[in-house]
């Protein structure tokens, strides 16, 4: 395969976490020390900052601070939730892209995101290769909803599920600290995949957690459910019920529905409020002290309680999609492909971007208990790796040290 | 002063915090090292553990496990917010502990907690005085709200404190990642005294925090608050508000009145939901997206992120209420007398119960910036020191390992 020489975009988009300049940070170490890559640039807000040609100058931006990237929580370039059309339909978008890619000599894309942003990607590179223009286009995976495809998860999940299963443990305690009796329901991220709510199962596997886990995989009914917190109530004094904000009941309708209507920049209903609302109908039906929380911003971005594995894997997810591209790839998203069996082991494949591009993954039908409000061991055995490692933070005055990059636009 | 031998109780009492039983600790192992003090017990849920004849033989406990409550939050022993009586107007709970007192051959007793627990304090060590049976009573102050007259500071202020910086610099990243604009309101405990949601101001000093922080020591004016974060939002196109959840209009109506009717054992309004209603207010406004965010519980558990130095002063001060009363004491409180001149140093000094009991210390208003909306240097430079060091907390399998008591009842 012929070297290719030119410039390359970092850009980030979707939903931000913990750790998704780690993979910024990956990327962009590859792409300063590759021979082939001329000049290094990151696009404001996602591929907005191509079409509105703002993009920095990553090689202008001193070692220490993108150091600092690995443990800067949000996307640092800035993000998008910018729905792009089918190029067959209106190319607008794409030939300002290529007038873009163009100015700048831009050879080679990396598109750090989740389903929408593949989406993109795939489309962009889908167009370049029509158009005759040489740009080899990679995906790098992002998403805390850990709802890819083709990948044995998702940088960024492991993080918000430390945080998610961390908190829960010290709410547990405190929720259940008086004797008078209460019900305490804490909402988690997820619109149609449970793998973050599924997470607070791990408190309950550390000793201290919820006692009842709902997730979107399964219908939600209301019933059952008042059943299930009345019986622990009664017997324990106390319950600690953990939801995804995307429960539904059998026809579909989230439960939170009626509590928001605004959508995101994609048409999904943006949900919340959930544990406050199910916190006041099990008010209704036992009379007792209730308390909703939801985690709300905090689960993805809380980068003091994040994974070292999930920070190394998602620079280790910007490194290879660099690599394989200067190599010649194009039209890839990188993946993981790990083995448990004799100690935990990651290494990183290519697939498709096509392949990826707005399928959601969700848990095991076979990883959630009979009651369906529960999860079984092999969640945790599927979990457990990826939380491990306390990240050496850069702290001053005890408070985190975040990077703080120039972002000195390119000529 | 004459020896004085027998038993000692220790009980928690009112919310819980992330280093309560970092007090307990610390007055745990003076107790047991004591020549004067024959058993050491610790009261279920507070008084109502020796109201109700549930004592823990502390004597019994694994050394480890007790290590392990320095790190372990929420109170161990449970807690409660049982309101007594008047001696003077009905004496039976008073008769019930003196009772209890005598079947145990306790002669110490402290209580870890806030403004409503050292008055409860109080009052049993003025009946005891008046019942002319020996026991020394001793508070050791507790409150993340750090509302407590005498004392330059209450442990577990400085932890949640932490945990609300740290978390306001994360979200700070995480809401301004879009160029499509967006108002976040996170609201902070503090029913009367705003120094937790101050805190907030300490993620705006590393440089990522709230640009607008509201504080229930000045009256709330919903029209200056819209034109301020307006003016924002046109601006720099976002705006990142803080509120403490007890901020008022003119007239003493709480803003978040409207949310909630429900109280706790005291009578105070149960408050919450103001950071949704506010979020709401803007939206109507504005009609920008708007997200509001509440700490809740985690703010006051969140012992992952707590301060080194107010685990250690929470320590200290239990460890000094023990070994005042063993040298005579009784009546007083624990208080901190710090000086920040050469070098931040804390000392722990006794101040009598009846000077404690249901004042409520707020933050200066010589603190408070003239735009009403910010904190001054002074509540930073006051703040810094404590939250300084981070605790060698015990993990296992990157997870926090909790403290677990045997809890094995006296006989």
């Amino acid at each position: 395969m012929a070297q290719l020489k030119g410039a390359c975009v970092i850009a980030q988009s979707g939903g931000p976490t913990a750790v998704i300049n780690a993979s910024f940070y990956g990327a962009a170490k590859a792409a300063l020390a590759s021979e082939c890559i001329t000049n290094v640039y990151g696009a404001a807000h996602g591929i907005k900052g191509v079409l509105g040609d703002v993009l920095y100058d990553i090689g202008q931006e001193d070692e220490q601070e993108l150091e600092y990237l690995k443990y800067t929580p949000s996307s640092d370039l800035g993000s998008c939730r910018y729905k792009m059309a089918d190029p067959d339909q209106d190319s607008t978008d794409y030939q300002r892209i290529l007038e873009i890619f163009k100015k700048y000599d831009v050879r080679y894309f990396f598109y750090n995101g989740g389903n929408d942003s593949m989406d993109t990607c795939d489309k962009i590179s889908r167009f370049m290769a029509k158009s005759g223009y040489e740009c080899r286009v990679m995906g790098i995976p992002k998403t805390i909803d850990n709802d890819l495809f083709g990948t044995d998860h998702c940088p960024g999940f492991a993080s918000a599920a430390k945080y998610i299963a961390t908190s829960c443990m010290e709410v547990s305690r405190d929720a259940r600290v008086y004797d008078t009796g209460s019900v305490t329901v804490i909402e988690i991220m997820g619109r149609h995949a449970g793998w973050l709510a599924a997470s607070a199962a791990l408190a309950s596997y550390c000793g201290d957690g919820p006692d009842l886990i709902y997730l979107p995989e399964v219908d939600f009914d209301m019933d059952e459910f008042l059943a299930a917190v009345e019986k622990l109530y009664k017997e324990k004094g106390s319950a600690f019920v953990a939801v995804s904000e995307g429960i539904h009941y059998a026809d579909g309708r989230f439960v939170s529905e009626a509590v928001t209507s605004s959508t995101d920049g994609f048409g999904h209903a943006q949900l919340g409020g959930l544990a406050v609302k199910l916190a006041d109908v099990v008010k209704q039906k036992l009379g007792c002290k209730v308390r909703g929380i939801e985690l709300s911003l905090l689960q993805r971005c809380a980068s003091h309680c994040a994974s070292l594995t999930d920070i190394n894997e998602a620079a280790l997810a910007g490194q290879a999609a660099v690599e394989a591209a200067v190599s010649g790839e194009s039209g890839y998203m990188v993946a993981f492909e790990c083995s448990r069996e004799n100690g935990y082991e990651c290494r990183t494949k290519l697939i498709p971007l096509t392949s990826v591009a707005n399928f959601e993954k969700k848990i095991p039908l076979e990883w959630i208990g009979e009651d369906r409000c529960s999860v079984k061991q092999e969640f945790i055995d599927y979990l457990l790796p990826l939380i491990q490692g306390e990240p050496p933070r850069a702290l001053e005055n005890s408070m985190p040290r975040f990077a703080k990059l120039k972002k000195l636009r390119a000529q």
